[in-house]
């Protein structure tokens, strides 16, 4: 059996304060560090012994994605990190408080930024030190592939070339692969694996280190997903998820 | 400018309870993580940019790692990991207690294992659960590779085709490349880029988390090198790391 789980990172101090995100480069919490160590306990648990992960470029993905490597005493395994894994850039709303936006543009627009498949917040200025094309992280990037903001739709179209080239082939070499991304991405990839419409994965909420299984054939047909765990404690998480996106 | 930094792990469990170590992959203590990221400061403060990383496959070296790159905000760049930059394998003294083997061997005896050029300790038996052939990790590397026992002559051999390989060619794409390994790991590398002696290299003591600065011109020959902070400090930590070599 093969099997690639799928992990959103733990509590960022964004999530915390309830800043819109996007490609800041924000750390976990320690209740974010302490979420990745819990799911470092639950995979051990579930006997998951990982040949390989991935994770974004972003530090709160990358130090989850160590918290539970080493949890599992898989410090050693090989790790590749990848900016199409990053979460949905937010444009100009990068940095601002979620509450004050809507305030600002309106409830009903801010629900449109975060919720709609299609619509795209205001793109960042060539100029505005948040644009990605002034950190040096991404000069390997072309610029016609970097953005500077994102509906959802393109973080998935952004996203699945990754998934189809690197993640799903990575199974042809190791029978477990971890993988520790963002919220927006991780939907591009259950989309994608659970054939959901665009209106679907808008209302899909994927709680914070939660490790979500997907087991395939040997032929890499996905044969089936479920959450290890707590099923009453995660349904209430991912109704916490879906609350923050609402919040005044 | 090119440079290499070589970085010995920061304080493990078993450098603290005087155990021979070797490939057992112990984690660090809580000083060797304040060691790391004092390490990461003094990096930072000297302006280095790190384009790509290396590291052994045990947990302290990885550990340290980690925590030098999230204290520089460097986690996103691609690290490598590989058991040719392994310590030095300790055969059938891994685990054994310093003082408690110089006992029952005397000390004479211990010293030339722990000393000597050329002088490997007793293998371990092949059914020994601390036989590397054992450990799911080395499964890709050739029996005829994996060591049971190591002098100092042998880590130097397994661990310079690395440092040729993988390592200095890193300089073609990086400016800045950092590797974290162990005490005679690195003792291979400088050997080799300082053109030391086997008498000299084994009478050189690298110590924890003090990083050693190799400076390189644009044909990746060695221009200088040095060890930045505080070098009273250091000289005092490079006696100290020699007192353990005899300490009873």
């Amino acid at each position: 059996m093969k099997r690639i789980v799928l992990l959103r990172h733990g509590e960022s101090l964004w999530n915390r304060e309830n800043r819109f995100t996007g490609w800041t480069d924000v750390d976990l919490t320690d209740r974010g560090e302490a979420e990745a160590a819990r799911a470092a306990e639950l995979l051990r648990t579930e006997g998951f012994r990982f040949g390989c992960a991935f994770a974004s470029y972003l530090k709160r993905a990358v130090r989850t994605l160590d918290i539970v490597l080493d949890g599992l005493d898989r410090d050693w395994i090989p790790v590749r990190k990848s900016w199409r894994l990053n979460e949905k850039h937010y444009g100009a709303l990068q940095g601002l408080d979620k509450a004050e936006t809507a305030a600002q543009y309106g409830e009903e627009q801010v629900l449109l930024w975060r919720r709609s498949y299609d619509t795209a917040p205001e793109p960042l200025a060539a100029e505005d030190p948040r644009n990605p094309r002034h950190d040096v992280r991404y000069r390997d990037v072309p610029a016609a592939e970097l953005p500077c903001t994102e509906s959802l739709r393109d973080t998935v179209a952004r996203a699945l070339p990754y998934w189809h080239c690197e993640i799903l082939p990575a199974l042809t070499r190791c029978d477990d692969v971890l993988v520790v991304a963002h919220g927006n991405s991780l939907r591009g990839i259950v989309k994608h694996l659970k054939g959901l419409s665009d209106e679907e994965i808008v209302r899909l909420n994927i709680p914070t280190a939660a490790p979500w299984v997907f087991e395939f054939d040997e032929g890499l047909s996905l044969r089936r997903d479920y959450l290890p765990g707590d099923t009453e404690q995660l349904a209430a998480r991912m109704a916490e998820t879906a609350g923050v996106g609402t919040r005044k």
